[in-house]
């Protein structure tokens, strides 16, 4: 994956000045844990897909690298590290990472689309590939949830609110990366729809955990400021349901996702594993 | 048009926190000339389009209203004044005019996806015109034209060089527009490369006259803030070559736009005042 990462740099960012691409090379090397190309490919496996699906994989974390470098600027969250890093804007410049965030936008859309050609699928499959990707991304998604985010700093929010902005900001990549790899496999309507579920239950139970981790663990061992939800006054899960209670909540998600997934006979154990893994880890 | 843009307003801003959807609208009613959506409309009529391509036109204008919120930013141009209204970021702030104008890429693409199904084009077509239009707003157009451009500050530059960074820059989107109305009417690879060459020609010539207006003319009768290329370092078209000289460069490209079009028997009445307009506006 990582190697996709660096081949999406050099064939997709040429004729960019050298600072752009720079900072968009930075944003992607990222050591992240590239949760949503790896349930992009494990969908695409549950449904019985064989081909490579790497390159499609990395379209939608194209799309989560640039939300990363936007969400830091100092007019968004302000934050200065990432993963241990410097933030994009710190090393760059705020200009810069706007335009290298927003140039990310399309990159992805024309990684998916030549991923599409290359795996051969249909055309209107690649289409509908390609539209659940940018509508992941878009105002009703990922956009609109962290502008809610933002416009909710310091208001106490109930549970389902928090939700709801959850759904849209983090759990709508996460769902899409999983249906583009269905879709890619010929999933059926049901199927479809047992990813669907599964993505909803990670994307919060992830949510969550990251709030009670925000809390519980230090800058270091998270390689992110951490304490920044109680210090911007964000109301959060474990705000709302103390840490116990949220990370209760967070494993009868995943219990609930994996149901979905076993009723339509999609439950690998890749999937099970990272929808765990959501649960139980320290960083 | 007019009425198309507020359409989309009403159509795909659902769920967003006001602060933003209102961003959006009063980036998309600034009193433009909405060249984009008329190149696109004329291209597509002069192929011999007797459909309803306005929703299709809009997609360019979505595009080209991002990249004004943008271009006007703080971190970008700093512009206080855009089309005789305070700027976007001026009403809004930075942080919803950021959010704001990446919340318009996904639109502009969903705009096009539902206006190619609504106009029955095959599926195909349909993709193609979207990536015609991804690709101008992307690294190898637009974005990359800003950022060159900005890199390009206080540093005088070759009449090449300066060329290269219009075309991607303004050029780039203007070109689409056309090649995306003569695809929605079916149009042969033949008529589609004069529609580039014209549009090329005509985007290049706009671009002239922006340089030539901002030396000629004044803040009131242009709308925005004038001088502010000699103010930031810019080299410009009339720097290089005089006002008169620069004229006769947008002249000279505005006939052999007219020619390409000529050729293919492409040359409509509406096709030939717009570029004819572009060299005698003064605003």
């Amino acid at each position: 994956m990582e190697r996709r990462l660096e081949e999406i740099c050099d064939t997709y960012l040429p004729g960019l000045p050298t600072g752009i691409a720079d900072a968009i090379r930075y944003g992607l090397r990222s050591p992240g844990k590239r949760i949503r190309p790896l349930l992009l490919l494990y969908a695409y496996r549950a449904v019985g897909g064989s081909g490579d699906a790497t390159l499609l994989a990395c379209g939608p974390e194209v799309i989560h690298a640039y939300s990363l470098v936007h969400d830091d600027l100092p007019c968004m969250d302000d934050d200065d590290m990432r993963r241990g890093r410097p933030t994009v804007h710190k090393v760059y410049g705020s200009r810069t990472a706007i335009i290298a965030g927003v140039a990310m936008i399309p990159v992805a859309a024309v990684v998916v689309r030549d991923a599409a050609r290359a795996m051969r699928l249909p055309p209107e499959v690649g289409g509908t590939i390609l539209q659940t990707l940018l509508e992941a991304g878009g105002v009703s998604g990922m956009i609109g949830g962290q502008s809610r985010d933002l416009a909710a700093e310091g208001l106490s929010l109930s549970l389902g609110d928090r939700e709801e902005i959850h759904r849209a900001k983090t759990g709508a990549l996460i769902v899409a990366s999983l249906i583009m790899g269905a879709l890619a496999a010929g999933a059926s309507p049901l199927q479809v729809t047992a990813v669907e579920r599964y993505g909803r239950a990670v994307g919060l139970a992830f949510q969550i955990m990251d709030d009670v981790l925000d809390v519980t663990s230090t800058t270091t061992a998270l390689g992110k400021t951490t304490g920044r939800d109680a210090a911007l006054g964000k109301s959060s899960y474990p705000a709302l349901l103390g840490v116990e209670g949220a990370e209760a909540r967070a494993r009868a998600l995943i219990h609930d996702g994996l149901h979905a997934l076993a009723e339509q006979k999609l439950l690998t154990q890749e999937l099970s594993q990272v929808a765990n893994f959501m649960v139980t880890r320290t960083s």
